[in-house]
């Protein structure tokens, strides 16, 4: 047990998402880990990086899980790199709903910054899956 | 070599931290990495996790380093978790100027969040190393 309050969202959507109950575009997955490119991109590109089983939290990572994500989220990190040459990549992950977290799902955000610096905290416009799919075919060669 | 612009700031403020050169809390250290307490305090509590090498960025870290780092990072929110009990912990890691790197090494935060939600990204006051080390005091019993 911890003092994080997680949202209240279920059925949880990145564990829909991975094993294919709903529509998402997934990058990349492996055995504790998975990569996926959200409709709501705040960056160029924007990636998260989950754990395969639904650990809500950094806090309720096991070792294991925890190498195998900073390794997807480095790759991840070089992949965006490679293809979108940005001069800055922000990396973030939100605990609890204080700290913005929305789907209590374990998962970090990595993005290239925007023209003119940061990433995007506003409203942005939700992609359809044939748009995240074209950004996840751009950076799978490098990944 | 990468895309990424990083800040031109040397010597190395962390660099010098972590030789002893310049005063600074060092709330625990070990042979890749370590975590410090910053002076601006932006959460309840804010640490700092950074790689004892200069590593500028997260496309610099050794795949040894990443894993010293995500279990350095796993302990600090969990003892800023038993300690200040925060409903939100939030991370990040910036790579670049662009996306608000102020120090080229290596460095996740971490912060619980403040009362109200979120951590705080306006100017905050820049707390003695007295003040920073009765942070870690706190903290140290339950790392």
């Amino acid at each position: 047990m911890n003092h994080l309050v997680v949202p209240e969202a279920y059925p949880c959507a990145f564990c829909d998402y991975l094993r294919g109950a709903r529509p998402f575009t997934i990058l990349y997955r492996e055995d504790l880990a998975a990569v996926i490119v959200p409709r709501e991109q705040r960056g160029v590109s924007h990636l998260l990086v989950v754990t395969t089983r639904h650990a809500p939290t950094l806090l309720d990572l096991r070792e294991a899980e925890s190498y195998a994500v900073i390794n997807l989220l480095r790759r991840a990190a070089k992949a965006i790199d490679l293809v979108d040459r940005r001069p800055g990549i922000s990396v973030w992950q939100n605990n609890g709903v204080d700290a913005h977290q929305a789907i209590p799902h374990f998962h970090f955000h990595v993005a290239g910054t925007v023209e003119g610096g940061s990433t995007e905290w506003q409203d942005v416009p939700e992609l359809t899956i044939t748009e995240t799919d074209s950004i996840a075919e751009r950076l799978r060669s490098h990944f």
